[in-house]
């Protein structure tokens, strides 16, 4: 099959390096030269991309608003691809936002898979992401062989698009608390003399560990904060879970409290490290030196 | 041995039975009277209970005040004690409080072991339990029968007595954030169609997983809200927490986010069901149909 990628971030470069895998013809698109370079490398094409001969579209941009650029923006691919071709739309991106662009699609009768990822960057490298994802069978029929190249589990939430992005939302939200109550409980223990070690070795074994805990500790313990997945990432995605929650008039008041948090850590200039760097809040607040890297 | 459980709730009833099993003579100390039968039929003391006969005594009930009339109030048990002999304290405490229970036990040369427990009634009943254990390496000897008994896994935390305590109370934080959290997300996930089973089973295999999610969601699917861990817990456990926090002069406004959530539930009168019973705070403030268990 021929594949492009758009956004090939810290997600989409490994999705585009696993579908290369795979055995089908990738095109990467990214602004970074750099990054353009490294896929060049590993044997993707990074020039002369047609988008009438795509089969795929696998869209790994930040948000909903690069992604109808890409779609249907000044040069948007979706008006110039073939009949019976597929847009996976991978982004975190409003439910609203995945059912519109389905139906914009489906008017050039191109498919759109709504199907948002999860498992970070070391599972899209590996080709083992959970797909969340909603939309027609044909959409996923479409879509099957690259699912099958970048992800070990696809949830198949239904026909409407818009669905898989819901579940996505939910996901973020839980991810955003779980990350933030890991870096306040961490750091309280530190007012009460437990080392951040002590802390991973004991709760990671105990009811209050989740996946998030078990996943980002071990960053703040080894005083690590090079971006596996950014700051940046949660003002953005708890905001639409915010957004997404005030339009149903639904309260969600630890999400606000944990998106504050992480709005905080923007602030004072911790934006592009690693989201595990919001234990920095609580430590600048708290007057605690988190461990350094070279302890 | 010779060892007395004092308080048979969800937590000391299966401790109690663990003990019992592992061979040991165990007396059960409850003021409810159907427990104590139900103690007797599983072959448990409920009489004549001697405190100058026994070899370790076991509290595990409510909180700090219950512990320190158990140990040393008009009745208490450390001054009849025998020279040697161990209290294991398993209440979720304040640090300071277990540091000053091990002082007043010393004074009667009874070892006091810091033994805070997590894992939940089934792994109680099982002998299964993490315990957070920081005391006296004499202490911990002298308990260790029953923490084989009782425990799959002791963290050992040092010698001073209030490190259990506080690595426990770490954990409660995150438990309690984290089932508040599970009930945001599953109830915002219906609000955006998302059937609470769907919930699970897609989440629990996501990064958005926590060990009470898996745990309490469960719950909350079946409409099924038998107290295996009371709503009532939390605003003890949490305000702890709080307290603590208050005194190191340290923020910790996800936990105090979660503690309003749980403080509401107690004010719809919901403080004796399972704590996933939070949800129905969310429910009825997004006007929302839980699952019921005929459902």
């Amino acid at each position: 099959m021929n594949v492009a990628v758009f956004g090939l971030g810290a997600m989409g470069f490994g999705i585009a390096e696993s579908i290369l895998r795979a055995g089908h013809k990738v095109w990467g698109v990214d602004l970074d030269e750099g990054t353009m370079r490294r896929f060049q490398d590993i044997g993707g094409a990074t020039s002369d991309l047609d988008p009438g001969g795509l089969d795929a579209a696998v869209i790994v941009v930040l948000n909903a608003d690069q992604t109808a650029e890409v779609l249907f923006g000044s040069d948007g691919i979706v008006p110039q691809m073939k009949k019976g071709a597929v847009v996976l739309g991978c982004a975190t991106v409003p439910p609203a936002f995945a059912s519109d662009m389905a139906e914009r699609c489906d008017g050039y009768q191109v498919h759109y898979l709504d199907a948002p990822i999860s498992g970070g960057s070391a599972k899209a490298a590996t080709g083992q992401l959970s797909i969340m994802a909603s939309g027609t069978k044909q959409a996923l029929d479409a879509a099957g062989p690259v699912l099958d190249a970048m992800a070990d589990t696809v949830f198949e939430l239904g026909a409407a698009a818009g669905a898989g992005s819901a579940m996505k939302a939910v996901n973020q939200m839980l991810a955003g608390v779980h990350i933030a109550a890991m870096a306040e409980a961490m750091t309280f223990g530190m007012t009460q003399g437990i080392a951040p070690s002590d802390f991973l070795k004991v709760i990671s074994k105990c009811a209050g560990t989740s996946w998030m805990l078990e996943n980002r500790a071990p960053h703040v313990v080894d005083g690590d904060y090079a971006a596996r997945s950014a700051v940046n990432i949660w003002p953005k995605d708890l905001g639409i879970v915010r957004d997404i929650a005030q339009s149903a008039r639904f309260e969600a008041p630890i999400t606000e409290t944990a998106l504050a948090q992480y709005q905080k850590a923007v602030a004072m200039g911790l934006g592009r490290e690693d989201d595990a760097a919001v234990a920095k809040v609580y430590a600048a607040q708290a007057g605690l030196n988190l461990p350094s890297a070279d302890s």
